[in-house]
């Protein structure tokens, strides 16, 4: 047996969670040696995603009204992992191998067979390309904003997209994808040091720190000809002031609410202006990237990201904490807004 | 110069209107020898259509935010009609002719070229149909039904329809075209006699009375195994409960929200359960029926709805009031929801 720490899901709360109370990290020892279940696997992880839609997983026992695996009380949180396959009872995997899983938030996990087919084989990345890339602008979380982007942005030349969290994990693509695809792009963020990156680096035309100034008086001075599309994040405030300024015929993406997420339903922030959708004719989808509807973009999305990150059109930026006792420290971070870019947890320095 | 009643738009409030404060019935003497403005008509109207989006041509002066023609304060208002062309200087009309105008909420009105190329003409109707239905069931209501289903409700057999308003102008007709396409249709309504009218004569699976069931219990009662479609013809309460009860992939149709127009902004209804647009990869879609992207529906519209009403398959109910007098009282049982099928003016006994 060796250790295996492990965020461990503790205790349910619609509030944000307390370290401790809410989630811990505790030694759940393995034996690398025991056989992989029949069709399953036994990885080691080098990297956990962390990820905005992970608080639907954290949810109250009996609460089936979200599509994610929910996270079980005193057992490991399940996350995406980056890992190498140590033993495989699947003739997918072989020892050696560089998957993306969906597993335990761990230092080494047995996946059954019933998540050995979300399990995806990395070719080798060419090698100006960091391993946190895999589980950020090629993971989830870009792949969350190519399929979205391309499924509901239609015709986007010369079209304006405001996005929310603008230099988060899905956000940072998000702008670039539009950027690429000749669009005018602004967006929100948490920070003067984000406000810069994603203008200076991520090439935004406009970015303010939303803590400092008005979604409504943003749009007005970054956007005087009203938004196309509004590419949704965070939900609250921002969808409701967006929905007044978006112009006929526009479209909103919904793809998460992080600012709503900490909240039980009496304290969320209730939305008025929803009768901008028949005023202006607007659309509003919501999607999950894991659908089955949308396993056709896996054909090009890791080609067309790989390509453009090597031509300089898409630039990515994680926060990296090291060492399984951060995980509950990172899981907070990024549902109270605080991290820098796309939430990497590396499980060890090597 | 002839008397000419009209409804006159007096004073802007944000809450439900005062008759006498905020609309008034005033004599506004016509001449209707005087040759019309040139393009244009001189009409005598039969019928006036009152419906819900009105609520947003009563608006404070100088707010632009939605799409139909203001109101202007001391003017009559402008409505849909259904009027007799007494003198036309436009070579698409002539004395005589059938048609629906958008013009003033009168007696007689002139429509100057403007609006001219809104004026429809209509044929010769079936003698089984009542002219009440030219401005309902074969009005802007149905045509508002036809468009918003067809162009939203996509494979609609064997699927759930929840309408709210189900009673209503645009109701009546969805539930109708929902059951004509092989859906499973329910509805809420205001009373035990509209709900008794939706199933007995309109064919509605099920309907509930709004005031006395919570749209919850409902939902769970009557579509127990989820909606598919929710068409939401008020907003509020209803919206954000249909939300929940939505199936993956599910649609909102966005047509009105009849239940938040009498409302300032800071006392509407605040929707918290848009987080179900993502969890289940819904979509809403806001519409108007005189979107110019719709006009091609116009082509099948009439010979549709004539085709089904003389079938038997689409029944419309309209209530009736007579007099110009009557027009404020009509616009307001509109708006709070008291009149029972599509509300229509008739000017004059005749």
């Amino acid at each position: 047996m060796v250790r295996n720490k492990s965020l461990i899901y503790k205790k349910y709360t619609p509030y944000e969670p307390v370290i401790g109370e809410h989630l811990a990290v505790e030694d759940r020892p393995f034996d690398p040696e025991a056989p992989p279940p029949a069709g399953g696997l036994t990885i080691k992880n080098s990297h956990l995603s962390f990820d905005p839609y992970m608080r639907g997983q954290m949810r109250a026992p009996g609460d089936n009204g979200t599509y994610s695996v929910p996270w079980v009380i005193d057992e490991p949180a399940q996350v995406t992992t980056l890992s190498t396959v140590l033993k495989s009872d699947n003739p997918a995997f072989k020892p050696g191998d560089l998957v993306s899983a969906m597993a335990s938030a761990s230092e080494y996990s047995i996946v059954g067979p019933e998540f050995a087919h979300w399990c995806r084989v990395f070719p080798p990345l060419p090698p100006q390309l960091r391993p946190e890339t895999l589980v950020g602008g090629l993971g989830i979380a870009g792949l969350s904003a190519y399929i979205s982007f391309n499924e509901f942005v239609k015709e986007p030349k010369g079209k304006v997209m405001f996005v929310s969290a603008a230099s988060g994990g899905v956000g940072q693509i998000v702008g670039q994808l539009g950027k690429i695809h000749g669009m005018k792009v602004i967006g929100s963020t948490g920070s003067q040091e984000k406000v810069d990156f994603v203008v200076n680096e991520l090439g935004y035309d406009g970015a303010w720190n939303y803590k400092e100034e008005k979604t409504d008086d943003a749009l007005k001075r970054l956007a005087p000809e009203g938004l196309d599309v509004y590419y949704d994040n965070v939900g609250g405030e921002q969808l409701d002031t967006a929905l007044h300024h978006l112009n006929n015929y526009g479209t909103i993406v919904s793809s998460g609410m992080v600012s709503q997420y900490n909240l039980p339903w009496g304290e969320m922030y209730g939305i008025r202006n929803l009768g901008q959708m028949f005023l202006k004719r607007l659309s509003m989808h919501g999607f999950i990237c894991s659908d089955e509807r949308h396993v056709k973009y896996l054909e090009t999305f890791g080609k067309d990201i790989v390509t453009w990150m090597m031509e300089g059109k898409i630039k990515t930026k994680e926060e990296v904490l090291v060492g399984l006792d951060l995980a509950p420290q990172a899981l907070l971070r990024v549902w109270k807004g605080e991290k820098f870019g796309k939430m990497v947890l590396k499980v060890d320095e090597n």
